[in-house]
């Protein structure tokens, strides 16, 4: 397509919506996605720029100049703009936020680069309609409509004091009814929610969800009025959480995506196939530590891989549970409740597992009386174990202010096999005594 | 607190916020809460009892009677009551739908029974402002007023035919600066996003996320407008479904949570610890069967946790990058591209992994030169082939139509954990030759 013919694509694309527009850059090389967002109105690509990946928006922005980029940011919410300067080098933030053409909108994308990524300032956007509670109605009306031009879309009516401190919300169907002489002060809900600049994204996101909200007031310090979040930053934040989440369960580091760059691919996986590998290498001391038995009781060592999977697969499941519930903070009661439970849950799994391996372990790989009750022992604890390390981990780092999720996959499977391999030989050599 | 004094209690909670009265409720027990509910408006108990718990929701539900459930009903958003109703039994539902007072609200929740939970018809409200093309803006202001009576937030105006057939959207800004007198058809926006009633809920998702919709119209196969979806249904599911896909990664086959009881934790949990028992009594076959070369080369069996671990921590990996591209609909190109990409992956990540071994297995537990090898290759053949399942099983499962996350977790683990210990054996021996 992108063969010259300038005219008739900017005819063609200017009336898809900006959404596809992104998805067709995604498709085309970074030169060529660079012409398009050159040759078409800077109200489209601005938004088709903000749902591209952020690898490939950087190369499209790195050929665009400053002046080029202001273009973009001139049509961006504050929100969005701040986001896509603090990707840039910093000598190049600075011009591009000279070549702002509306000084206000650049004024308020410095003041948003103030704040840490993760934290409601980070999260919110300038736009805002906002009415002062000494208004008349009539006053609030035309004064709504100019303030509305830049607002893409009104969430909520905020209602300040004369000094910009948040009181309140206006319901648009009361502004509607109401009579044109009356005050706002008259008409506005005083009761409304909001969150402070420095809450953090996650808290933000929990409150928005738990009170149903589309919109946040976001004040400063002093209570004065400095921004807004609404729902769908908190949707993209929510999914991004998952994802990073689910990852990390599956031991990957960093955000990748299946069609990264095999040297991304493997930064974010090899560091933790290599604990997995220390792990392996530790098992292989543990078993040459207690080489003795391999002669007198070549039985047992058969049913390694069988307690290393059991290990793996508990911690996996109990830290699973806990780390999801820490997150959506419904881990409540003491610690020590919770660990009894998990035992207890353990123990139960533990003996329905044992029974049937002792069954199978007798009749088909014909051990011993003794092998068989040492086995079906090791594995009831193991299980035990695998379980309260996979809760308590957890917990002791979701405590001392570290993301639990690190906690989960690889780390917590190694750690168990670990752990499990070695209780599993100390009970077989306390049984059998070899 | 609740011993008794109810008027009270009435007075305490009625200014409460319906999300904080269901965070108390959860607290307290069944019964109490119960009688908390029956004690309070409706207006707040409705919304309240949607952020139970489904289960906890359900023993409340049990103790009232159907025209106390109606009462409930008859304040909630059709969504939410026909959600609510589906949960109860057969009979009851029947008395239920009896008992409430607007028949219409009753009739559109009726309507929405008939649709499978999981598509947009299942998660559509009836609420929404409607306007015809034919009236006049002053009309449709008039309209809109009362039609907002039955609306709790206005999320956009949607225009239809005399029919009822959706033709696009109406912004508010536009109708407050349009001459009274002008006709909706002349200053309605035509193009509007909508979905079908039997589109997947899934996509519903996908295309709200895409284009940052907060509200969308749900139409039926003849283009009639019967609904509207709204984004925090959406968030809702989204998150349901990231933590569906997390607990099937780690091996939870059901919804359950820390605090439930440990019957249901266990009939979650231990389904996936057989499959992996079931593996771990496959891989004690496996090493059975090569015992001869316990005893002639006893150092290739130290090996095999790490083999294990190995296979699985790959498989892992792989398979949750490929969930997570097809659950974000980012998979593209054939999967021979896809499975050769994945294989270079493994065998850069596979020669890492196995000259660290090479070294250590050699100088710290002394193994022969062919020993090494044997178990270099055998580790760098492991991991590709683990990727390739990792890989290859949830896009199988997906082309089938099959939710590719229950391959994930256990499952993959399992597979690996056999087919990697295997592949060792085999590829020793080949080596050895013992």
């Amino acid at each position: 397509i992108a063969n010259n013919d300038g005219d008739a694509l900017k005819g063609l694309l200017d009336d898809f919506h900006f959404a596809d527009v992104a998805e067709l850059l995604q498709e085309l090389n970074h030169e060529e996605a660079t012409y398009l967002v050159k040759l078409l109105d800077s109200e489209i690509t601005s938004e088709a720029l903000m749902e591209l990946d952020d690898d490939f928006r950087e190369r499209i922005l790195d050929n665009l100049s400053p002046s080029e980029i202001a273009d973009e940011l001139d049509e961006m919410d504050t929100d969005d703009a701040a986001d896509i300067i603090a990707e840039l080098d910093d000598h190049i933030q600075k011009q591009v936020i000279d070549h702002i053409e509306d000084e206000e909108h650049a004024a308020d994308i410095v003041d948003l680069l103030r704040y840490d990524e993760d934290t409601a300032g980070g999260l919110m956007a300038k736009e805002l309609v906002r009415v002062k509670e000494t208004w008349t109605v009539a006053g609030c009306v035309r004064e709504m409509r100019r303030q509305a031009e830049n607002v893409t879309r009104v969430h909520s009516i905020y209602v300040t004091d004369r000094h910009g401190k948040l009181k309140g919300r206006l319901s648009l169907k009361d502004l509607l009814t109401a009579p044109e002489r009356a005050h706002i002060s008259d008409i506005y809900i005083p009761k409304v929610d909001y969150v402070n600049v420095h809450t953090d994204a996650e808290d933000v996101a929990r409150i928005m969800q738990k009170y149903d909200l589309e919109a946040i007031p976001v004040i400063d310090d002093e209570g004065i009025l400095v921004g807004r979040i609404t729902i769908d930053d908190i949707v993209d934040f929510i999914k991004e959480e998952a994802e990073k989440d689910y990852q990390m369960a599956a031991g990957i580091s960093q955000d990748v995506e299946a069609d990264d760059s095999i040297f991304k691919l493997t930064k974010a996986r090899l560091p933790w196939l290599m604990i997995g590998m220390l792990g392996g290498l530790g098992a292989a001391s543990i078993i040459t530590g207690f080489q003795s038995m391999m002669t007198t009781f070549p039985k047992i060592i058969i049913f390694v891989p069988l307690i290393q999977a059991t290990a793996g697969n508990v911690g996996v499941q109990s830290s699973a549970i806990v780390v999801q519930g820490l997150a959506n903070d419904t881990i409540k009661g003491n610690i020590i409740t919770r660990l009894l439970k998990e035992s207890l849950l353990a123990l139960v799994n533990g003996i329905a597992i044992a029974l049937v391996v002792l069954v199978i372990s007798h009749f088909l790989f014909f051990t011993s009386y003794l092998e068989s009750i040492s086995i079906g022992i090791a594995i009831i604890t193991v299980i035990i174990l695998a379980a309260l390390i996979g809760t308590f981990i957890p917990i002791l780092l979701d405590k001392r202010g570290i993301d639990p999720a690190v906690a989960t996959g690889p780390f917590i499977t190694t750690s168990n096999d670990i752990f499990g391999i070695l209780t599993y030989f100390l009970i077989a050599k306390l049984i059998l005594g070899f």
